[in-house]
């Protein structure tokens, strides 16, 4: 029984591993959400999947189902919730997903949970569940809690080798290379690289304003052009993830009292 | 771009979907709960979504990400919350869950939603969700939502087919003869037919009580014996609850106007 | 002080009952809510309060008074939000006000709380008022809460006296001979049984529609006919009902520690 | 069908009226709470309902179920939360308790709905819950809302006649003189004279300290003594207050449009 | 270091202060809500931090930042919420500043929080507030709450002396005399005497009514006349009700464990 | 009256502002947060008001008190909670703290409000409390709102004035040069330059781990050296945000209609 995915595991095997090894579980956190005419609207769950069954490879972890559905999209990291397929969720009920789970998983006996974000709108409201779950699994829980972005673990270096003409920063990578790569390299099938739009770089002042400007985000909703993605990058990009996300959980969490 | 899953399909290609076809939205929900020994803990949300799938393409219907955590486990439907493995949500988190849910897709310019449910728990939260949805979306609102169980469109016919010494019932159906038939047919390599326990039906008094009795429940955590199960079974099931879904999406909801 | 009516008696005596005998407090749960044109809006917390002091003179315990707003009724168990006089509340009400109850009581010192329910909508959210009641009063509370539905406590010889041409299930029992019975038991005057109306059973796919459909329902509310009703029957259910309940609770909780 | 309470119509009665004659629905809202040896624990809910149903019949009007639990008991007006038999709400419930009633009653198309208060700690709650009720059914609804206090309703001629001495003010009239007054008119069986303590009046400090300060408060639960009740002050208070009610509610509402 | 602004020092001088003296921590709440035309919209905050500053520093304490937005006005006591200028806030939203406030203080290891009150309508709210957080803070927590009104520690021979027709009572003193005054005692800036409107003492039945009757209240939103106020009044008001707080708060609390 | 801030003015004069000039409401929202040893607990509230000071007076604007809570502090960002003095809020308070505000301001007639957050952790809260703001408001507002951090106005130029040897990124600057230089040219005499410790920059691996490892962070709560910092920097960089943030006003909001 050697899958990652938890919910492929019967209770007895999860209890046994839990009881014996005290695997990491590894939640993944998307969204569901326009990524222009090349990328699903899945994308942001499937890759932060993909990349935590990846880690969770590396270090015996298992993976919980993802939850799909993210924080409602914002102009200047995922177009804003005027596109049609862009499917959210306000922050009580991502605040109450992540809670719920983590106040499940300490019952369970669980010691390391790592919570991992593919959607960039998600991070506070994933800060505020971890908050208000360990709350209430109480100051004597062993359970400890991890939460990244996927993105982070990307070092210059390898972004060097993805942006030859120097890397633009994450601020605008909404289904441009980073995402559109790391989709080539794990779901080929569900990129249309014959759509990618030229839509130059967004430009946003440094103001909000709601009810959003639909005119400041491109037609297409990209934020910056997915030109120059390969597979091979999202090979690159996945691999480095995976390992440093592995190093992370094994290094990251308190050791075994 | 023939496939069902809503999340596999890029914003545009899903917003002309809902432009020419109004096609249907199927939202399936789970639970992550003990099965006993030879089921997943995924079991709930699986079904829920093949079933889904396989309406969807008999309709021309569209399968939104399935909401993996279910209600609390109770039990006696799926065996209590005292099991190792069984993640839950609290009513407030599920019930919000499908009120954004209801929202986002009034917004999107859907009329025909239906939920799809697959974990007995979750019923009247998903009732409450919806409720909340549809006043949120406000009295102008073009969406209808469907909400059923699936076995609720299993025929007396058939339930005497797969259960040639009488079918008991609904009620203990918990990892049993059906969902076991059933994962047979669509994820046979997720059941472990040789670790079907010999559990006797479970006889619960005609109350519950509050801490939960575990000693109600069989170790196992079955309600009553899967044996009996087989693939066949599980085609005959699936075949007509997806026939018999797909005709209430046909006939259920208002004709367009 | 013989009155099982916790409200009619003062603090001090309330007081020395708990802190002697341990009584059951014994909580019903109505509605108000149409039920067809021969019984009032109230049957179904003036059931559950009649069955509750039934079963507390039985066993010396004490009935705190009735909930008497209920979850929304919903066409195939009440027929439906739509009828002039039914007064419902949301959810996250009905678990509030169960929520507050059972942590009051576990604050008197109370071991023994029996929730009564007499409307079928509201079962899953007196669950969740139960659990999270329980969370707020810790894991060192003595409180022990059993939860239950009147009618499941009516054996089938009885409904086969009942019913002599046999028991149609309790699916459609709204308005219909049991309760008529039981009203015309315990509340005579507020019958009107020259109004009871032929309506057949309603018949229902099995799927629910939302916004609801009115024409689903009888314009009467009555779901099936209560054509048969007589006070003899009701003392026969009532009876029963209340003897049983009583064993339940006597045998029910876990003995003193 | 003469009577004043609502629960004991059918809906079909219910509705007539509502259609015809614009009767004000009147909501009694009380609380279970120690009011000293001598006064049951349903006191406020007893006595709301009852002067509820007398200004009812004086107007026409219906009564709707008591909400029977109140906001959490305080040292100055209710002596506080830490007496056994006192059983209240959190301010969350007590708002949508009443919230969902305005909602309802707003849907069924009644324009008069009348809040009738008999325990002090509530006040507050009710407002916000009527101001949140009117804001979920819109601008355009029909509805207006009353809100009182009972006692607020009488005069200082009456007061006068009931204290020869001179009134000590409403302050401390828990389980007090006009409480027990009007219990003994109401209810004669529910007080028990000859326990009515001699605790000369409460006094208390410009302030409140939480965790309240159980030994501000007599051990008996009262706060002034209830000496020199009777049936017939009872009598007198009743009358006035059901006359001057009736007689806002015949003034104070917009005229019929 | 001698403020008594708590926001002005560093968390170092805070928390030596905390640990060697177990300073009170006094938290003034407000109201940003019409004042008549002659004071201006944030009175009540300006009068309660005023108020907590002095007695702050009578007993060594520290005053935290204003919770500057109280709860919705009133008709009787703040005119009402249909001002233009008066911002009101929710009561959930009010109960969860407070609470989080004594969730937090409690971690910090104080012993002694004010909560001193400027705006009448937020009394309920800080009470529940206080409660929930007390509630958080849990059963072994060291930190007490003091709750109060600022006027209640005005003497009857002070108002004799303020008022030498007669103290007409608090009900009315809504930008009346003892507000008028005491502004022009700590910020004569801010208040227009020329200004001042000559509506006599509004009149109210003995009932609210929602909508909120906005002819009610003079158009000046002036309950009763300032005229006769002075600096003078507003020094003897503001230096006996710092007096009395600093000899409350210096009796008040228990002693250190 | 020429004053900037709201809460000083009578409603009639606010009115009049309002409905003659549409002036824009700024809300600066801050936290009560350890800022080192040199910088006051209330720094972010303090700046936030400071530059919403001096971009109103640009615009003829006005500004709302201050919200001086802040979301609960994260070690990357502001230490963590860890800290005896930081005081926070749970997001649901936040976000209603901002929702109620939008909801009032829009009832006022004001159509240009403009968020200034000084707190980085507030960020995400902001943005739901105003969208769900406008949901309340409904879409038929005239209400636009602007929301910003203050910082996002500062100029790579300036950047670079301020910082010679290169401008670190504003992930550390917390209690750092910025807010130091800003705190020395708006409150000079809140400063203890003495104090500036020499923690070298802080050092976070690429992931978060709840509870929070205190061992993260500098014991001081400083995440890079102040060190640098001068009353002249801060005048530099106030003057640009408030001509930035004034212009992004006089530009950002759509045309009067």
């Amino acid at each position: 029984m050697s899958t990652v995915w938890m919910n492929q595991l019967s209770w007895l095997d999860y209890q046994s591993r839990i009881q014996q090894d005290q695997p990491p579980i590894l939640l993944p956190v998307g969204a569901l959400e326009q990524h222009g005419p090349h990328l699903p609207l899945g994308t942001d769950g499937l890759l932060s999947a993909s990349v935590a069954a990846d880690a969770a490879a590396r270090v015996g972890g298992l993976v919980a189902p993802t939850l799909s559905y993210g924080y409602k999209s914002q102009p200047k990291c995922g177009g804003g919730q005027h596109f049609c397929g862009t499917t959210s969720v306000d922050a009580a009920t991502l605040i109450g997903s992540v809670r719920d789970a983590v106040r499940e998983f300490a019952r369970h006996g669980v010691t390391k949970l790592v919570v991992v974000n593919g959607h960039y709108e998600n991070q506070w409201f994933l800060i505020e569940g971890i908050d208000l779950g360990l709350r209430d699994a109480g100051p004597g829980t062993q359970l400890e809690v991890m939460r990244l972005e996927y993105w982070d673990f990307m070092t210059p270096d390898t972004l060097a080798d993805v942006f030859p003409q120097g890397f633009p920063g994450f601020a605008l990578e909404h289904a441009a290379v980073l995402e559109t790569s790391m989709m080539l390299h794990y779901h080929p099938s569900l990129v249309r690289l014959d759509l990618i739009p030229d839509d130059g770089p967004a430009d946003f002042p440094p103001y909000d304003m709601y009810p959003t400007r639909t005119d400041w985000v491109p037609a297409s909703g990209v934020l910056s052009s997915a030109k120059g993605s390969s597979a091979e990058k999202g090979r690159l990009l996945a691999q480095e993830v995976a390992v440093r996300i592995a190093q992370a959980i094994e290094n990251g969490f308190s050791p075994a009292k």
